[in-house]
């Protein structure tokens, strides 16, 4: 994705076997990244264009300041052979390390055979790397008979139970993998995933997609906070990319936690929220308010002046959502947001078809998503207005550590 | 929308009161401009965070170089009362000046009774105007019998034919009204399709709508090319929004090309373009850069080096692409495309929904938009590719002159 305009890209294999060199990268946008940086490294990213490093203890893409935009795939598994998934794992993984520094796959988009297709799509030529992420994670399917996992399926990986209200589209919900494309530049998220499909044609498919237009929470807490598509501030008290001890307590899985393949991993729970944007839209500013628990315009706590004023659950409505859904109610359980707002088009009813892609990483989804979306869903005020239409959850790696490496080798290779 | 976190927002009737003046516009984003500067004095503008001018000869959003971002809402109009639609048209102009100049609807997202449900639905609060423009049109369907207008549809507003290929799915397709919002940020521009669906609850219903993530033609020549999902580059010949030569020619409507009320006006052709990305994926180099007549990475016609260089049809295949579009072979006619890629989750088959939304303007779809569609759909190669399944076709007012003034005045007051 430099800016190879005029001349063909060098092979990507001759450079790596040169040693890695930067040859083909002109646009000077950190590309050397791809062995240099580690994801560990990474405190919040400021420059929207830069390259975000691939390897490291942690994927990427979880503790990141949190981009602008999103694609996120679920797929299907579609070969029962071991070992064509794991060739396409370390396919992927290495598709991965280019495009996330911003370049393009194999040789590129023109630079290979003229009789054979490209290695890569071309639509994110000339585009700066953006700052992509790609989150690699496994569902539950994926222990099932084929391949010979069922042994290392984690405790923590459990089917979420049913919650009340639910209203889930089966063509929306589940998948065998994922891979989570955040960017702040939409192209480059779409390319990413794009490529990643085409790569896996034949031994996966996409089983349900979801774009996000613009993020509903930050792990950078300085930076402005964005707002839903209820226009409420959203995501206010998040975990920040760089807090290292609430990360350690509850997002990444820990040695003893175990299995010890997702050592340094975590579990991501995946909600497509429909919200009825016409009915909320016509619901008073106090009421709005109430039900959140929060002011629309400061997102100050109630009874506070301030958005990041302490909460004092007692000042809310019984029912209000920050009181419900407060980490004080569920044993101190808080969890890793990164949901984007969506908007697909209409329903056929005359309404748009927009609500929140609620992402959320944590430790173990049984002390954290589980209680707190059980609390929400009895009894969350905010149910009339939105309906759960999609969910999934995840099993996410530890980070690739080096080029040797790939997505899911622990799983497949390391101890149970 | 600008930053008026910690205090309610003044009243922006109580603003206009008192002359319009600023108070309210901490940003300085330039929001001044609702009455200062005109869609006239629009050459290409380069601030992504900038306000584009509301008021002028044409709408903004057409010579207006291409922002990043799209949202496009086609509505049915529900009511069949002609004073009730004239009052919405006031009230969607009021607010479609308002969001352009980067300000919230009304009294804002908080700033009103706080037993009344908010003006504005807030979740643009904070954000910049981020080049915003709003476009309006009127399809064929207004002109029926419920308003009076039937003496008033323009000639050159014709239903469009059935071209060969065409898969179209009615409820993607037609609409009484559109709005274009374009922006470079799209949170901004769903904010404004939302507002304005919102302030016609009860009178008109979103039909179909379309997100863009990427624009597929720039108005602006200096600039990168943008790429399409096929890879390459699109819209390098297209009208630049300087041109005004080639905008009086081929895309303003004249005063002696009648109806009066579309002088300064022009009509705009909407297709939704899904592309077999899969299929064309596994295409080889050479047999795509053939279907062009363009090479992948420059972008050059064939026989040429450089992307601006004068294509040579006789260097290109007989059937490609470039050639049969070509204005030679149409009478010279050109339009002005202003499309954006698109992806829409999966098709249930493992396929991404993905494609190209196409926008054109246009003097007169009988002179460009069919001719030339008619040439591509009988013969292009790319129809292996690629299958429209969504049609529209829309009557562009002219701009609105002043404050005074409101979105198809001309229409319902004026000549006919």
């Amino acid at each position: 994705m430099t800016d190879e305009a005029n001349t063909p890209s060098p092979s990507r294999r001759a450079l790596l076997a040169a040693g890695g060199a930067g040859l083909a990268l002109g646009a000077a946008t950190g590309a050397g990244a791809v062995t240099a940086a580690r994801t560990d490294d990474t405190a919040p990213v400021a420059d929207t264009g830069a390259a975000v490093p691939f390897h490291g203890r942690h994927q990427a893409g979880i503790a990141t300041a949190v981009q602008d935009r999103l694609h996120f795939a679920a797929f299907d598994v579609k070969t029962d052979d071991r070992a064509a998934l794991i060739d396409l794992l370390k396919e992927w993984t290495e598709a991965a390390a280019l495009l996330t520094a911003g370049r393009a796959v194999g040789e590129g988009a023109y630079g290979g055979i003229p009789e054979a297709p490209p290695d890569d799509t071309g639509e994110a030529l000339g585009l700066k790397p953006s700052r992509l992420t790609l989150t690699f994670g496994v569902g539950p399917g994926l222990f099932d008979e084929r391949f010979g996992l069922a042994d290392r399926r984690p405790e923590a990986l459990v089917d979420l139970p049913k919650f009340p209200g639910d209203n889930l589209d089966a063509a929306r919900s589940g998948g065998d993998l994922c891979v989570q494309a955040c960017a702040d530049d939409p192209q480059v998220a779409v390319h990413a995933i794009r490529n990643l499909a085409r790569i896996g044609f034949g031994k996966v498919a996409v089983r349900w997609s979801q774009l996000g237009f613009g993020k509903t929470s930050s792990t950078t807490p300085d930076a402005q906070t964005p707002r839903n598509m209820m226009g409420f501030k959203d995501g206010t008290r998040n975990i920040a990319g760089n807090d290292t001890s609430n990360l350690a307590k509850h997002v990444w899985v820990s040695e003893k936690d175990g299995p010890d393949w997702m050592a340094g991993g975590s579990y991501l729970v995946a909600r497509r929220i429909r919200m009825n944007i016409e009915t909320w839209d016509r619901t008073s500013l106090k009421e709005q308010e109430d039900i959140f628990g929060r002011t629309k315009g400061e997102g100050a706590p109630y009874g506070k002046r301030h958005e990041r004023d302490e909460p004092e659950l007692r000042a809310m409505p019984e029912a209000a959502h920050v009181r419900l859904a407060h980490p004080d109610r569920h044993g101190g359980a808080m969890m890793l947001r990164r949901g984007y707002s969506f908007t697909d088009g209409t329903d056929g009813l005359g309404r748009l078809d927009a609500g929140l892609f609620f992402l959320a990483y944590q430790r173990d989804v049984r002390d954290a998503f589980i209680p707190v979306q059980r609390a929400l869903a009895r009894r969350d005020v905010l149910n009339e207005y939105i309906q759960h239409v999609g969910s999934a959850v995840f099993a996410i790696p530890p980070g690739v550590a080096d080029e040797g490496s790939w997505w899911g080798r622990e799983l497949f290779t390391g101890k149970a």
